[in-house]
């Protein structure tokens, strides 16, 4: 009787790790395509599905959330991780189709580096999400965020260097129009995982 | 004396109810507008009328909830769809002045098809409100959500295929300027729906 | 025993203060750098600083509130208060920063107006927090946080006749985009300071 209150935290754990498991997927798919500087319609598509499967994930959790009286972790922190995984997917997919309708074909050498280090900190991502399950050993989720930081920072230089170069350098201004706004949003991509850091180190902090 | 602690459910419809009908004329408005083709400061002034009495609307909710003990549905839901009420007229307002700074007068086929699909979807969250009071058949309330859900999916695929034309047809940057932003902020208003359409479906939900 | 448990409202009024000074430091150094029209790599510096310096004193209100069993007011709004006042100093070292890249160097008569309207606004903002220490007269709080909203409206005002200049005379498109971006920048910075007096207001309320 007494089992339906019981904390779910394995489900819990299983189902964040399946959601950044998608992120993962979904990183690693657009290093390889901005590499291939091969972007058109096709390439949206698998991303979508990648967005879908996180999505259902999502869902599976705000369910078990609705449904389950004691949580491993604040509510309103389990939320925001959810949400901001899906962020983080749906960022890949809105630069992914910018770059479709901007017709931005062929390597870029400034977003490869870029997708390099989004792929890393959603690398670090799954891992502090991974590091959760053992809350007697902080240190794997501490540096996993130290690390989402530190690429958050170097992300931010990489976009002042690289929008400085776009305005001295290029002088179409629907160019500047189209590259400007990619630049942002793979720094964006880089801010919005050290988001889901912060939500991660706060469910750590309040665990301790 | 128990009295002022009971729930004042039809107080808080009634108010929910004037609120999205604030919306549902603002949005009746815009399309109107955007038919005509006629967009100058007067018409501004008419949007903003409507914002203010959906403010004054809004701020009667927060009062009411501050005051009352029992709520009909969770507090924070209270207060995100009154805050992502206040939003759709804002985006409106925005999208209006903006129009009128740029100068952007004339029918644009592309903005009336957008300026159908935000009625519609005004409109369709204000049955999905009004299904609120009768929990008992949440039928009419999901559907509302459903047909919200694929206007935003609409929308997206309207705003890919008129940027895309946007940046094949169009030579005058600063034109690829003001209307990239102009749509991109029309898609935003689907998005802005969708979000109360959320807070909606997540209240019913937690009364189910 | 029990004193653990009691309210340490001075430390958060102090801790506040704090914070809401180092927005004002940023907030007048801003006024100079754009008064004085010189604007390079070395101002950023002294606003870096700033934003190091309120993001220790916003660690240390969130460590507080960890700590804390009853505080002197709702937790979400500390949160938000904290976050927003954050937001100030970001926001001035993205406008700066921006400023940089795009080599906008020269006295900008309209960025000057801007640069005055945030000075008044943050001080304002300084005030009202201040306020906070005295429930028992609200008026202070109250004035400081209609000044606040006041001058959203004259930024607004302001932002709408600069671009509508802007789309008028400025032939360049690549400095259409670059003053545009910092033109809205600016509005939205007194968005900002808005948004902490709604929080303030709020908080005053909720003490009633």
């Amino acid at each position: 009787m007494i089992h339906k209150f019981m904390p779910k935290e394995y489900d819990f754990f299983n189902l964040f790790e399946r959601q950044v498991g998608f992120a993962v997927d979904a990183a690693r798919y657009f290093k390889q395509v901005i590499l291939s500087g091969k972007i058109d319609e096709s390439v949206l598509q698998r991303i979508r599905d990648l967005e879908h499967f996180g999505d259902d994930v999502a869902h599976a959790i705000i369910d078990q959330l609705n449904k389950t009286f004691i949580t491993p972790f604040d509510r309103e922190d389990i939320y925001a991780l959810v949400k901001e995984l899906d962020d983080v997917v749906d960022m890949i997919n809105t630069i992914l189709g910018r770059m479709v309708i901007y017709k931005l074909s062929g390597v870029n050498d400034h977003l490869v580096k870029f997708s390099v280090m989004i792929d890393d900190s959603v690398n670090a991502l799954a891992l502090a999400i991974k590091g959760l399950r053992s809350m007697k050993n902080s240190k794997p989720v501490l540096d996993a965020c130290v690390e989402i930081n530190r690429l958050e920072n170097e992300g931010d230089a990489l976009r002042n260097k690289v929008l400085a170069e776009l305005f001295e350098k290029e002088k179409d201004p629907i160019m500047v129009i189209k590259l400007k706004e990619i630049y942002q949003d793979a720094e964006t991509l880089l801010d919005i995982c050290e988001d889901v850091a912060n939500v991660v180190e706060s469910m750590l902090v309040k665990q301790a």
